[in-house]
């Protein structure tokens, strides 16, 4: 009985560790890659929500079966005393996060709270040191996420030249990112860092920022991009047939990809709708809710490369001749883009494809010994899976959520509500919930069960030997 | 470098397993005893919430270096039609499904939906089997949770003998157990069973389902309870001196045990103000946010005793001269109820209690060996953590949450904002996101990185080889 139980846990690690000891003490293995998959605002709720639909309550997505999972402690500071802490980000200090191991305050791209420095990302390291990089997006390559990894700027709306100086966001939010022009020494505008760096592999949206006139320039930033030794594909067929000894920019949409799903007839969330007498009393009247709704392919989507079809290309092109290893960052940015703008289908369908890319990781890993492959979210988000028939409903009162409600026809039957109410304004917030991290398993006994958000920075490098 | 990765590791899963091999190879070695800690209601958004206030955002709490971490699928059927899943547990069901690894319906205790068939629980398993069993509760020990683990009975509201028939909860909710009474062959009320059960030890609230007359009788479900051999105490002192040769019942208030955390100055959650123009459109116009509150001492607390007292005392009752190992179930129960009630201080404070309870069982399983500490949630709660500065403040526009906002003054020094805004009622509701399990050294290799809350059941008959 003892060795039967024992043997196989050991072997089993030995397994695991074997290849990371050899790469130690014996030249030539294969080389480390780390491949960092981002739900973006995947947090447990999205998870369950997109879990019940495309698997059902009982069933089980590829997250679930992981060899390790881990929670992460989202760190934020406020930009004018960096020693306080904020309990919710966003996307761009807590991808500067994963991408530095350094905290900032929201809106920061690569750069430090207050102190506006520079912070040394995984990808300059890994390009340092001759490895590969590479970024794939659902979402505008200059946004915040995907541009954490490699550009360095004050505000994350920066994404182009026009948005640098006394620009508005909306017509309302104003934007200055003055201090990093290039007329004054900076690095310039987010597309036109991208355009200029030196990552192996860029795949998303947000053409929109690559046609503007780059500063000082009477070129486009696209350009520039040709000019830095980029080969630009706007769609599928060149993305894949791209020259292997080029840089890869691939741009499939002016800005966001679209979803993949999206609510049947153009539906919406929507918000309960009381009886006049309920407006007197919260325990009189009635309420009426809103219908339910199905979910559809996004007629949108049409010919959009998917994300697992940007991640193989990139994996390929990433570990073609390689013998230094490379870092991929691949980014399902709209689970929290539609969750901000409460469509429940759109979040389902981007996490489906965060699933599909993390097929193709894995299908990878299993081929390529020394590859960790990572999945996380860099912050909660609004959307909370709540009875559609109220636990009180034996008291025949009025209960329905104050703010909108989709209530989803699952494939088993069932209707899902799912609520959002943080906010009635054209966009929910966050949330500061720890969010998970998964592993394959040569991340078992490289991950603590839980993690601060910029400890994944040091467990990437520290994999990859970079330090 | 291979053997100081490898060995390191082996030894350590060595250690875990060893003795449980040894249990199986040869007698005698230290019984099993599996300590299972129930969070009523506590997801990772009341971990975080609790967090930041108890250890700071960068601080960790004792969950958070448990040896192991993993992910719980809630599990509701319709009682109606069994087949046809619900995406959102009560207490009842999950506790169930804890208790004997079946799935049930809402508002279920120990039986199977629509066909109303009592399942067998560990509590039955352990009993039968010579081992020891326990329960602890900072609820009535009467409540859904603790219940479920001892009783069986169609409606958990039936918790003695006066609620059996035609009974109305706050007037409004019918209640009807009729086919559970004693005089139709039935096994009588929750407190009835309790009191007539063989577990060793039950400590909590719910004085006022005893002081009841019992079904058929003259005397008290107290009385009875005494009559079938527990020794009744009220109080901390009474039941820390309780007579060892006795069963223990503890029932320190009439209903659930006081909170220990409180706003301070009997504040509320409050619902933002928005001004008239507000009211025209959802972008005109400002907002007023509820003032900021601060937590402090709950004054009805007194000496009621504390969680981590009352496992104390009940690990002490069932361990000693105990060859057979235990069973033992400890919930803070009131993350949930203060969760439900808005009350964030409250959550905070209950959640405490359990970190304080687990230390007490962290210590007995390392003085044990072959002591499994599990630690759960049943279901999720409405409670978010919120941003208290909208994302969406340069934008200048009235953004606030449409439901209850606590803005809890935390001891960091920064501005912690509970959003609760499920429904307009006296209790907000559930919500159906995975929960988290976290394991000693015990659970590793035992408990995979997800798992249905089912089974936990299995995980834990299996560890005391109960089937």
């Amino acid at each position: 009985m003892k060795s039967t139980i024992l043997k196989p846990l050991c072997l089993s690690l030995a397994m695991v560790s074997s290849s990371a000891v050899l790469a130690v003490d014996s030249e030539p293995t294969a080389p480390r890659n780390v491949i960092l998959i981002v739900g973006d605002g995947m947090d447990d709720h999205q998870i369950t929500i997109a879990r019940n639909y495309l698997a059902g309550s009982r069933g089980k997505i590829n997250l679930d079966e992981m060899a390790l999972r881990s929670s992460v402690q989202v760190l934020t500071v406020d930009d004018k005393d960096p020693s306080r802490p904020l309990y919710v980000a966003d996307s761009a200090n807590s991808a500067t996060s994963m991408a530095t191991g350094e905290i900032t305050s929201r809106g920061r791209i690569g750069t430090s709270a207050k102190y506006d420095q520079d912070l040394v990302s995984i990808v300059d390291l890994a390009k340092q040191a001759g490895l590969k990089a590479g970024i794939v997006t659902t979402a505008n390559i200059t946004d915040a996420t995907p541009s954490s990894f490699v550009a360095k700027i004050s505000q994350r709306e920066c994404e182009n030249p026009e948005m640098m100086v006394d620009a508005l966001i909306y017509k309302r939010k104003p934007v200055d990112c003055s201090q990093d022009v290039k007329a004054k020494g900076g690095p310039g505008s987010i597309s036109e860092q991208l355009a200029a760096s030196n990552v192996d592999v860029l795949l998303g949206g947000g053409m929109q920022h690559f046609s503007k006139q780059a500063e000082g320039s009477s070129k486009t930033v696209l350009e520039q991009a040709k000019e830095s030794g980029f080969y630009i594909a706007d769609n599928a067929s060149d993305m894949k047939s791209a020259p292997a000894d080029k840089k890869l920019l691939g741009l499939f949409a002016e800005g966001n990809l679209p979803e993949r799903m999206a609510y049947e007839g153009e539906r919406e969330a929507e918000q309960p709708d009381p009886s006049m007498l309920n407006y007197l009393h919260k325990y009189l009247g009635s309420v009426e809710m809103p219908d339910t709704v199905k979910c559809e392919s996004n007629a949108a989507f049409g010919d959009t490369p998917e994300l697992r079809e940007m991640t193989s290309v990139a994996l390929n092109r990433l570990s073609e001749k390689n013998d230094k290893g490379f870092f991929l960052m691949v980014e399902s940015a709209s689970i929290d883009k539609a969750s901000h703008q409460r469509r429940a289908c759109g979040q389902i369908g981007e996490l489906q494809q965060l699933t599909e890319a993390l097929d193709v990781a894995l299908e990878f890993a299993e081929k390529h010994e020394n590859t960790l492959v990572l999945v996380t979210a860099d912050h909660g988000q609004a959307a909370q899976l709540m009875p559609d028939t109220s636990l009180f409903k034996a008291f025949d009162l009025p209960a329905y959520s104050p703010g909108y409600v989709a209530r989803v026809e699952t494939p088993e039957g069932v209707i899902m509500a799912v609520n959002y109410a943080t906010n009635g304004l054209f966009a929910e917030e966050h949330t500061g919930v720890n969010v998970p991290l998964f592993a394959n398993k040569e991340g078992v006994g490289k991950v603590p069960t839980m993690l601060t958000q910029p400890e994944i920075f040091n467990v990437m490098v520290s994999y990859l030997n970079l330090k």
